[in-house]
């Protein structure tokens, strides 16, 4: 089991080092030609980047819309639903996985406003189901010795931990990467489990920051295994400064400005979403659609292109010497470079919109993070870019690309931060950490970086796992407090107006997910009895296979109670669910021709698992003779199988549900009759409040 | 709620800046005036820090023993078997508290070989649950506004947070606290808590580093809130080093040195206990006890300051001139000092042996960790100190005053970090950063700082709260990968040979103690049935008054079952515990005369609760009258509860059990008869092996 988290670890940070190296390599190229360019025309600039992004993007959409279209988004709100115990079809597919890494890395590369950390999430969970499973149907392979491992909890661990690595390599964050997965994307944690992702946790980011030390663009660089701060950290912090208590003001502020920016985002993608959904449904032609749903990130990619290229030459090139000398490489695009003989360091000339958008998102955070930069973004430039850049990525994150949101988060976040920081520098001035440490906290770098945390923490409403990757990619301990109480404000701000993103997506997407605590208040007042659904259907031990067939064929439920007769009534003896009764009907072989005919010695081995398949079950159905024999269920039902009083408490039946992690649940009376069921869909919210709605009016009706 | 939560932290953070004050003034007196008195005189002297170390250990100790025993120790065990759901007496008491503080204070002030953050995360337990409850039985106060928090879910949950804030206050590390308590302390966590959890540890780190940062020692320092990284982080790394991948194999090294070593500690920590305990239960009278206990404490201390004062005489002073210039506090003791005209500072002369015995024990910590120092401490004084600490700090741990351990786990793996980091460089040579950046980590301060988090996973084998706690009290980020590995490893070495410290205290101290997975292998085999206790005692709806008493009084059970007697036969309805009908019976109001009388309208407040007390039942039973009267339970006993067929996989039985952390679990039949109940008690791994090896031979005689 070690072993196999190793593997995993090594294969989500081989992966996120490839991700990594190929997008750097593609955008890097981009820039590089488009600032040639730009010393020629703006015009062929413009020509290059539009072209050069579109040719990435195109493939990036298309494989997504047409190949695999569960591989659009990040993933992340259909790995928490796995995770809660749904099942969503071909999201942990080899096939989703390729198609997912070459659109991440084409998108990300072209330059989309997204990151490629949701989609490592992703991958790192599909890389973790796929290598613990280690079977393929689309390859026709499945050696035995994985067998130990080919079950739902081992299933749901190793893809735990698969995606708190994805979270390590993309971030370079192993304690981030854990916290992450046990915080936000798993609903099922225990001790055990999160060792066990803490070492996956930690080969991964090894891998990751090992080859990255030694490659940059997949040109050797030489000292390998020597981790660089540079290379290791994501946005490393240089100045470190001290903090002040006032320092709790801005971050207050920012905190609240992140909750209420980040709602806003929140409420603004799912209306997106909503609007697509309508305007596609609007479209007979399932062509049509997808031909729609191809073209729009490329109308984004058009626009985002155009801006960076573009917006830049609108702003003036800033020409006074540059005090700070931390920040060398500037775009100055329109030729306006002033070299002044000599005193090149000191005497170039940029624009202040090119930094920010002729540049990769990353660069352009590290830019805004730092520290000592006082005078290097006006105030105009940054709302400016803040304003095209928040709509072009709340418009580009439901796209058909794969396409994470942590970069486009920590980017805005990092703006406006800027923003209250530089008029902080405009209101109070500058205050150098040296003559006056008293205020040396009052820096646009660091109140941008507090902005990151706190707009990344009004998106997504994590906490404590969010403080760690913040200082886990930045290297930056001292403003931890501060950090930690915006984060807080946001969270607080952000759940007065909506839901998490992840979790208003979930919804959207229509996966049934059970939070830990019940949503609809004063469960306590019920019991089971109410929200259970009646008129259970219910099988015998020893069944007829024309009755299970037809049970089979005609329900669409999951599970069914086992009863047995007795001299007291029939009472509950367990559970079989769908999926075993489809493997068993497959045997013919196990079919007895009277109820008490013995099963002929052999009881099926348990490893002898096939495809949950139909076919079977309708020939069957037609099969005359095979219809009237029994199958003895007696050895393969679950005889382990909770259930619950009528009686019971809601509330705890809620919990018990939650924390046990059932998906079936039968209610008994008083004699261990079988009452009724309680399913998933039965504990989701609007579902029990429809019910005991009902229930209320009957009652009130009654009386 | 979010309220009481940042009262708790503020509280919390108050008591640790008081704590850590208090030692700091008391400590530094002692050294200030014993380094004054070393210029006199080795003698006088050495008298003098017996004498002050004794003055403070006196009652540090003298009120442990007499006042509150169970305030001994560092409480971390008792804590986490609270949580656990037993309860233990006195552990949350406003005295134990007061006696906690000042024998923390006290002890670690005069020098003993022991830390404060294990009372200090007591304290913080302590704190969480008094502030929560807001009733003193000792003050008789008893608020009704906080009755809302006074349920045994929002009790624990405060304590975990009042926990989790002890941490942080103690090390400066809000995370790191939040996955303390998460990590060790807690058996039962959800989201809910974790994120004001995260809250209540925010608080009380900012208030402690508030504090602390315009006080040292007491005196203002001015520039309050103003948050100097000196003060904030305990053991501030200054030079940040690169890591190497050749860095894994001493980090390797010291995990297994960690493990080992770490094992052992633990090992001869119990054993020590264990001997303690048979010496004194040699000992008839009560008082000849106490003494002993409390001249225990004494003798270690004396050892100590004779150490401490004598030691660094047998070593030579190194008079070498001084190359790094960032340790400037020596203590070279009988009067050695070299001033060298003005060079007064590359020219100093100091004792090894002292800069390590004659400080406390944090600064001796801070100088082990410092980069750059690559000469300072030679192995064969390491060694020596090593040893002697050792021992002492393993004597030390049992003893009968507050102590933690965290300091000390930390100094010897520094100690042993910093012997093979000294070993390099002598087979390896200097390798400063500027001019040989590959080889620059192999540093004897870093080694130090991975030898300290190896031996601290090595007794608590935590791993990631431990990981995020070393990066917050050292401010170095880019070791946090050797780090991982080294803690990792030390845990696996460790957990070959012991369980973990707190573990084996737990089972020293007898505190049953649910593990989340069962110790006991193969649990699938067995049934619900095998493992529960047979002639289980049961109560109707409604129950004789007199049969009631005689039940309490001759059990001694927790919960009782209720069964309903129906048509075909009795049936399970429900449970109440030992406490609830003690506490109906104080109400004679209540009885009725006859078995189906009404209950005289009202029903008891679910509030009106009141302590449990036997006298009064005592009373019932012999009053004859009362005696044949009737209490119907019907309103009062939990018709929630859960119950299990007898055929229930064991190993789902017991994690049903851990997961709701119940205390009783009946066990029906098929038609809901009870058969049996299952506790806590049964569920112990020696309990079950007795059980089930009983069950197996007597299987065996069967056949």
């Amino acid at each position: 089991r070690w072993v196999m988290m190793g593997l995993i670890g090594f294969s989500v940070g081989i992966v996120g080092f490839l991700l990594h190296q190929l997008i750097d390599l593609i955008s890097d190229t981009k820039w590089f030609y488009a600032t040639q360019y730009l010393q020629d025309s703006l015009a062929i600039a413009w020509v290059f980047a539009v072209g050069y992004s579109l040719i990435f993007l195109i493939p990036a959409a298309a494989i997504v819309v047409w190949l695999r279209p569960s591989a659009g988004g990040s993933g992340i709100p259909e790995l928490i639903g796995f995770l809660n115990g749904t099942i969503i079809r071909h999201i942990f597919n080899i096939r989703t996985m390729v198609v997912k890494f070459i659109s991440c890395v084409f998108a990300v590369g072209s330059g989309m406003p997204v990151g490629p950390e949701g989609p490592m999430i992703h991958l790192g969970g599909l890389i973790g189901a796929g290598l613990s499973q280690f079977k393929s149907d689309s390859f026709g392979i499945r050696p035995t010795y994985f067998q130990r491992f080919r079950n739902s909890e081992d299933r749901r661990n190793f893809i735990s931990a698969g995606a708190a690595a994805g979270v390590s390599s993309a971030f370079g964050a192993p304690v981030g990467g854990l916290l992450f997965s046990m915080e936000e994307v798993s609903s099922f944690w225990n001790m055990k489990l999160s060792w066990q992702t803490f070492f996956c946790c930690m080969i991964s980011t090894f891998t990751t920051d090992l080859f990255n030390s030694a490659f940059n663009g997949f040109t050797y660089t030489g000292s390998f295994g020597l981790f660089a701060t540079e290379t290791n950290i994501m946005f490393q912090v240089d100045t470190d400064l001290a903090t002040n208590i006032l320092a709790f003001i801005p971050s207050a502020i920012l905190g609240c400005i992140g909750g209420i920016l980040g709602a806003l985002f929140t409420f603004l993608n799912v209306k997106i979403a909503r609007l697509r959904r309508r305007l596609l449904s609007k479209i007979k032609s399932q062509q049509n659609q997808k031909v729609v749903r191809f073209l729009e990130p490329c109308i984004i990619m058009i626009l985002t292109a155009t801006v960076s290229v573009l917006l830049p030459a609108g702003f003036t090139c800033t020409n006074a010497p540059r005090t700070e000398p931390d920040v060398e490489r500037y775009v100055c695009p329109v030729g306006l470079s002033f070299i002044d003989g000599n005193k090149t360091l000191n005497n170039q000339s940029y624009n202040e919109a090119a930094t920010l958008l002729f540049v990769t998102g990353e660069q352009a955070i590290k830019h805004l993070f730092s520290n000592g930069t006082h005078r290097q973004f006006q105030v105009g430039v940054l709302i400016t870019v803040l304003v095209i850049y928040y709509v072009l990525a709340c418009w580009a994150a439901g796209t058909s690309i794969s396409s994470g949101l942590v970069v486009p988060m920590l980017f805005i976040g990092a703006l406006y931060g800027r923003i209250v920081g530089q008029l902080m520098v405009t209101w109070f001035g500058i205050h150098p950490p040296e003559t006056d440490p008293y205020y040396a906290w009052m820096d646009p770098g660091a109140m941008a970086l507090i902005g990151a945390a706190s707009f990344f923490g009004g998106v997504s409403r994590l906490t404590m796992s969010l403080t760690v990757i913040m200082v886990e990619i930045t290297n930056d301990i001292s403003f931890l407090l501060p950090m930690m109480s915006t984060i807080m404000i946001s969270k607080w701000v952000g759940d007065y107006f909506t839901h998490p993103l992840y979790h208003s997506l979930l919804e959207f997407k229509c996966i049934p997910f059970l939070d830990s605590e019940p949503v609809v208040l004063n469960l306590e007042l019920y019991c089971a009895g109410d929200a259970m659904t009646k008129n259970t259907v219910v099988v015998h031990p020893v069944e007829k296979v024309g009755r299970l067939c037809k049970l089979l064929l005609s329900t669409t439920h999951g599970g069914f109670p086992v009863i047995k007769d007795t001299s007291q009534g029939p009472v509950l003896c367990g559970l079989i669910t769908r999926l075993e009764l489809c493997m068993l009907l497959q045997h013919n072989e196990i079919f007895v021709d009277s109820p008490d005919g013995s099963t002929a010695g052999q009881a099926l081995h348990y490893q002898t698992v096939g495809k949950e398949t139909y076919k079977r079950i309708e020939n069957i159905f037609k099969h005359e003779t095979e219809r009237e024999q029994y199958l003895d269920l007696s050895p393969y039902y679950n005889q382990s199988c909770v259930s619950l009083p009528e009686t019971f408490s809601l509330h705890r039946t809620y919990i018990i549900f939650r924390t046990l992690g059932l998906r079936h649940l039968p209610v008994v009376d008083d004699h261990n009759h079988v009452v009724g069921i309680i399913t998933r869909k039965d504990l989701m919210g609007f579902k029990l409040e429809e019910t005991l709605h009902t229930k209320l009016t009957e009652n009130s009706s009654d009386v």
